[in-house]
């Protein structure tokens, strides 16, 4: 196996935007992926994430994509958006490479906290995260409004 | 009444730290207020956050603090962190006006969302979220990693 795990450039953006797009399939949801590849290579642009790729044999076959965000209580976090691995790659320990990318990239930026949001059925996340020690607390509601 | 709306400029960072450690201290909560003014300052000038705040008479009683963040599925995004308001300044319709500001941002910003998290027990912050006619969500958990 010769999967590198590398920082994501431009010329990664179709296969980012791909790797959502199959899943948004998978799970029976495209009318809701509304974000187009040209949206995600001006946002990727302007800086409004970031991400981290694995890649076999010049194609990338999953992803962590991230930002940085704020608390006003501890300061500078990462924050974790998606985290997408195609079923034939997983449990070859290339989410954990991942995972550990994404914590280096974090401390590199003088984060003090790793976050991100799970949805409360999907156990195979939750078994993952519960590996890397991580809390996971359900007091929280999440806010929406359309602009 | 003359309550002003504003950006935050570097000058307000010191007042937007007060009003999160005053309000650290009334929920007894102050060790977990790590964050120093210094952090803020550099956060500050290096993008980490932004803010808006009210300022009566040179003095800043209320702040929405925020940032952008990304979607997958949906794109850009504004994400309210913090919304700090002085009690003696609540009910005046100073929130909303705050609130209305930072809805503006997003969209100039060619945000399709306004998101934010409120913890379960804050049952002033959801009926104002209800009368804003938002969408609140349960079925997510937050995850965390001390880096």
């Amino acid at each position: 196996m010769s999967v590198q795990i590398r920082q994501a450039g431009p010329a990664d953006v179709p296969a980012l935007h791909g790797l959502v797009a199959e899943l948004a399939r998978y799970v029976d949801a495209l009318p809701h992926f509304t974000a187009t590849v040209e949206a995600y290579q001006k946002d990727f642009e302007d800086g409004f994430y970031h991400a981290i790729v694995a890649e076999d044999d010049g194609r990338v076959i999953g992803m962590a994509l991230y930002y940085f965000v704020y608390s006003t209580w501890k300061g500078r976090m990462i924050y974790l958006e998606d985290f997408v691995l195609e079923p034939a790659y997983r449990r070859r320990g290339i989410g954990q490479r991942l995972w550990d990318t994404l914590q280096e990239r974090g401390r590199e930026r003088g984060c003090k906290l790793l976050k991100w949001q799970i949805v409360d059925t999907n156990t195979e996340a939750l078994k993952f995260y519960a590996a890397q020690d991580a809390t996971i607390e359900n007091n929280w509601l999440n806010g929406k409004l359309e602009l």
